[in-house]
């Protein structure tokens, strides 16, 4: 089935070479298709990594390897293969991933948990070791390649590739980042058939790394939802190369800390939302914002409930000022709340205050901008401080199109 | 919009009358429509009530006076208002509950709190109590109805009226329950935008007849999901006017405690799978098996998520035996699972046994399975006694034709 490019996409953008990583692609042809489906990150000694793994219970040999390798701190390449995700194929599935690590740290002199591998595709099906192993020889023997051929080799069912840079001053030194992504269905608040890799140039430590990733997941990652549904793939990943020369950022309190950090949250956050503007059929991007809720995650969970209720966001694909349903999914979401303390409101428009509709509703104004792209939902619990904003999509028609009328 | 009747459909059945229970339908013109919309029933002296209401932090008033009132046990009257909801309507929707009760009380000369009023519609706009007060004082002059007129005229999206009915001997008599249920969209496992209301002749203590009915619920109607999503306004109700004349049920080592209990679990297993047949774009009905788990209540939760899993709705949908969706959402559910003792099966044939795909494993058997009307997923963890069974159906263009396409 061809897939149309999402109407939410955005262009690729400009991002700055990473001192320390070399991108090559190769055809492993994981799949009968002809494109490249093996992305090479070879990374400079002594590259700092950090990571953030799914939380199913089913996760892949990928994911399983990758979280326990990560603890060590450092990276020497990336492979992903794309088109099999070689989860759920037991003990073979995880021979493939050794296999590989063995081979690339063979090829590079280093220690095979310096090898991390993600896989992304079909379910249940091994990774075939030969083609795996050819693969990784042609892209050993391939030339550099630049950011977006490597989105392009990382994805599946992407209609767009997926990037976003910045840039933070450290101690006097400036230090990139560029990040990319893939994913478009299987999208949820614990992360998603999502693999996204962010590299710099920055010299950091991997405690330190680690923290800054997982703080920044948690206001960006841990806030999307497309379906619902949760990949046993998901994983982000950092990478530093420490090539700017930047005093190390060791801990919060070294200099650039907070600048660094917020840098990496940007760029979290920028491919966060392009996620959800490739939603499988999404032709509204929404912004759910939560306040007045008892707490922090408090808000969260109930800006996911409303994110995720088939009916907020079918009403939202239908343009309909349905804040009945925004209540009912408050309702629903097992978290602390009172009718009559709850207001709502659809682009910045009060549709419902302290638990009725307000006086002389004008529905205009909120129909204009149910028309729009870009839909904000705001709810207020009345209760508290707590805040959070989720982002997801609209359930469509190209939802059921893609995963119903589509035989895997 | 005009929405077909569902392939999923049954006839309405067979019901008995029910002694002591008097059905009345009236038009209360709550929408411009032409249609009874106001159903009173009727019911003896001395009937005995119980009832289990949604656990949405956003119920209406209907819910909260109803949830009160049935804690003392006696029902002389229920109403039903079809197509206003009540929901998120403050103060003034609750004036409109309570008039209702002094009228009908009132008029049948008892208590106020033995007058039930459910509501069931759009959500947000105050009941009007002038065309409440018209519809009872219309609905009190009117002939008696039967138990599909009565089901009509309770439902708003409902595609077919749906009702179930059962006998149960009790200490040698023979009592007779009759059930009648509205409900389509957001069905969740916390019960539904669903009204159901059982009658029975028999003589049962109202103490007995709650825990019968929350025992039935907990294997029935908090199984069933359509879209996860759960109404404000979620009832259901059993009425016991005694006048079989059996020996009074008074617990369960009462003679025929048991038999009426299994009775009553029979009708709200019945009117659960209706809900589930008339689910919003439902072309197929899927059964979800769930063994092996640590508990019951775990073996329940995963069923849920699978149940809830919109891949896995979609795959159902396109006749796609996409088990990885199934492992997907084994993974996300938050309960213990291991990869390498999972087992799934469609229809019966195991397609993955202990983490990996069976050798040799034949689709088309199973493809033949999916092509049916009736689906059953089976999913053993391996790692327990806990079973659960829950009930949903597949997610179809037809859903979101009926929830975006349509403006409320």
């Amino acid at each position: 089935m061809q897939i149309d490019r999402s109407p939410l996409a955005r262009p690729f953008p400009p991002l700055p070479p990473i001192a320390g990583v070399t991108l090559r692609i190769a055809r492993a042809h994981y799949k009968t298709w002809d494109r490249c489906d093996l992305t090479f990150a070879e990374l400079t000694e002594g590259t700092s990594v950090a990571g953030v793994f799914t939380r199913s219970a089913c996760a892949s040999s990928e994911v399983e390897l990758g979280r326990a390798a990560v603890r060590q701190g450092r990276a020497r390449a990336l492979i992903v293969n794309a088109g099999n995700s070689n989860a759920f194929t037991g003990h073979r599935g995880r021979e493939a991933v050794e296999a590989i690590m063995t081979q690339v740290s063979e090829a590079l002199g280093c220690p095979r948990e310096e090898v991390f591998v993600s896989s992304t595709g079909v379910i249940g099906v091994p990774l075939p070791i030969d083609k795996a192993r050819a693969g990784i020889a042609a892209a050993l023997a391939a030339k550099p390649c630049g950011w977006e051929d490597a989105t392009l080799a990382i994805g599946t069912t992407d209609t767009f590739t997926k990037g976003a840079g910045a840039a933070a001053m450290v101690g006097g030194t400036q230090v990139q980042l560029a990040g990319i992504i893939k994913g478009s269905g299987m999208i949820a608040p614990d992360m998603a058939t999502m693999l996204g890799y962010i590299f710099t140039d920055a010299d950091v430590a991997p405690a330190f790394l680690q923290e800054a990733l997982e703080r920044a997941n948690a206001a960006t990652f841990s806030c999307i939802t497309v379906d619902g549904d949760t990949s046993t793939s998901d994983t982000v990943m950092v990478f530093a190369t420490g090539k700017a020369g930047n005093t190390r950022i060791e801990s919060w309190d070294s200099p650039g800390a907070d600048a660094f950090a917020a840098a990496l949250e940007d760029v979290c956050r920028n491919l966060a939302h392009l996620v959800v503007r490739d939603g499988e059929g999404a032709r509204k991007f929404i912004s759910v914002r939560v306040s007045g809720a008892v707490s922090d995650p408090s808000a969260r969970t109930i800006g996911l409930a409303i994110a995720n209720s088939p009916l907020v966001k079918t009403a939202i694909a239908g343009e309909d000022a349905n804040w009945g349903r925004v209540v009912m999914a408050v309702g629903k979401a097992g978290e602390p709340a009172d009718r009559d303390r709850l207001s709502i409101a659809f682009g910045g428009i009060w549709t419902a205050r302290n638990g009725v509709p307000v006086d002389r509703y004008d529905e205009a104004p909120v129909a204009a901008h149910l028309k729009g792209e870009d839909i904000e939902i705001a709810v207020d619990l009345g209760l508290g401080e707590g805040r959070a904003t989720v982002w997801t999509c609209d359930l469509t028609h190209g939802y059921i199109a893609i995963n119903a009328d589509y035989r895997s």
